[in-house]
């Protein structure tokens, strides 16, 4: 990251994306899964820019993943032409609204994990069948969405019968984000899954031709096995949650909320003009408050207002008020989704800004 | 709220307002203070609306208070001329460019609460002198920023030397977000804390004009003695920390996230399609989850991921796949920043859009 003094002109609290650790981040995985002849399809949710997503492309990536379709929908306009929705969709007014155009210019995929959400497509989208690309979401073990491995035959039979013939299947082992020593265990459920799921699709005569894992957490894991994609998110900027589970280095750290010391009135803390709108309220059990302060020996915000957060930092000297600091955020794809751009540095300087394109509506 | 029926074809998840309850909170907040000859300002961090604001000032607002001169600027762009920035704001440059065009149309006012931030006033818009008004924040008990009563004197006579002549005081007992038994206790702290800087300021010779208080909790507990102005701003939605601080009832909820259910695979359970960027993950530690599901028998939202709400519910009838449950956020106003727009229903029918205008850009 470029000396905060660099920045002295900026709007704070603003979102700092540096170019060459993003970069270096970007290369990185592109060879991890290029040694293990896994494709790459980032979730580009972390971030929403196509942008970003672009240089992305460039670094390996196969394609995009998106959480919603109107993400979907705001990566087709720019032009990406292969995009995962790896949600459970509900065929709706609006989605039935969204997909058809996407159709027009982008390979899209879908996750199912139900009869009665595969049912709803029938109902309204009988039309894309044959264009539209079904992925049967699988549950490896976070218990949230997907069907388990012994159901997937049922419902890919089921798929079959509608028309809309499976494209493959995905999971995601996002268990592992419930601590530091989860995540050997989740990524072991990803591909336990994954081979026992397409076990059963061959013995009964059904294709799989994508079998799709990950997280940044569990990408580098999954073997050379059943797994064909992985679809990391986080890893392009890290955050302070990958710090802790063992993701990244603090060098590989690309992109930080830079903050401005507005309060030292209340002695041993001091309060900065990022609050829960800035750095999200994100804070699983195992990380200490709400982010990574860089300047004040490692302390962390210790609480958070809507637009002030307080760092107590006892026997700490402490910066001044209207000084900038830095901070590395809990969770950063929340905190993209609270600020409409990126400030992209490069070498000490602003280099470019980058829309958060797909920032909800 | 109207029937889900009504909102069929709504995209979700959506932020939807109910006019009628709206109307009747900013009803009742207008004659507890009109009762009292207390001038109400409310805080519209809350909304971000000037749709919302105009109600607001229709129903006995005498100007409104936001967080940022952000949200001043928004605000005074669309005609409102009497604002307050209730925050210790930093004079930097975006401060400098974004202040001078406001103090053109509207009476501005800023906190301050060190010499430090006035000094940076004086150093950047020595101009505004005798435009601005400045408000000296006192700190009377939740220990984030202000000074103490006893340091107002100095400030104050500070202020005055600076050119920068102070309006009045504020303070925010906002300690009483601690949990449902410290309202009372907060509410008495305010009072207490801004009757001291009054007298102090008085036998000093200092005038103080405005002596503003307040937030949902205490707004109706601050007497008649020396406070002259409330800013509260939940009141006009509320939401679940409301209802558990005791400050509504449920017929007084006036907005609240309608969501889609889209998985059932997982037992006793149903996930929704409202997560972490619809719903916060605001969850002080006296609530329980990150929302109170109004279908399923008053069911919490009991984890979030970014795309998902996942709730937890044995033993009790879950809705299937595809229904829209509505949820009452635990925070109304990290909500509303999450959203573009307000979607206001009236008689179970959509009659508005209200956009979130000063949503963080």
């Amino acid at each position: 990251m470029p000396a905060l003094d660099d920045l002295a002109g900026l709007r704070t609290p603003a979102l700092v994306v540096d170019f060459d650790v993003v970069t270096s981040n970007m290369e990185r995985m592109g060879s991890l899964l290029a040694q293990r002849d896994i494709a790459l399809r980032p979730h580009v949710k972390t971030h929403k820019s196509p942008d970003l997503a672009r240089l992305q492309l460039g670094h390996g990536a196969a394609g995009v993943t998106v959480a919603t379709v109107a993400e979907a929908s705001v990566f087709a306009a720019h032009g990406f032409e292969d995009i995962f929705v790896a949600y459970p969709v509900w065929a709706d007014a609006e989605t039935a609204r969204l997909v058809r155009p996407i159709l027009d210019t982008a390979r899209l995929a879908v996750g199912v994990d139900s009869e009665a959400s595969l049912g709803a497509w029938l109902d309204r989208l009988p039309d894309v069948r044959g264009r539209l690309d079904l992925m049967i979401e699988i549950d490896c073990g976070q218990h949230r969405t997907g069907v388990s491995p012994d159901a997937v035959v049922s419902l890919a039979r089921a798929c079959h019968e509608a028309g809309f013939a499976p494209r493959g299947v995905f999971t995601h082992g996002g268990h592992c984000y419930g601590g530091p020593g989860l995540v050997a265990g989740a990524a072991a459920d990803e591909v336990r899954a994954l081979a026992d799921t397409k076990d059963r699709l061959g013995a009964a005569g059904l294709a799989c031709e994508v079998v799709s894992a990950g997280s940044t957490p569990t990408v580098g894991r999954s073997g050379t096995g059943a797994v064909t994609e992985e679809r990391p998110g986080v890893y392009v900027f890290n955050d302070r949650q990958q710090l802790i589970l063992g993701s990244c280095t603090d060098e590989q750290i690309g992109a930080v909320v830079v903050t401005r010391v507005v309060s030292t009135s209340v002695a041993d803390q001091f309060v900065v003009d990022a609050g829960s709108k800035a750095l999200s309220s994100d804070s699983p059990p195992w990380v200490d408050g709400f982010g990574l302060v860089t300047e004040a020996g490692g302390a962390s915000v210790t609480r958070l207002s809507e637009e002030h957060g307080v760092v107590e930092c006892p026997g700490v000297s402490r910066p001044a008020v209207g000084d900038l600091v830095s901070i590395v955020p809990n969770h950063i794809c929340s905190v993209v989704n609270l600020f409409a751009e990126m400030v992209v540095v490069q070498s000490g300087a602003v280099v470019d800004r980058w829309p958060v394109a797909a920032r909800r509506a």
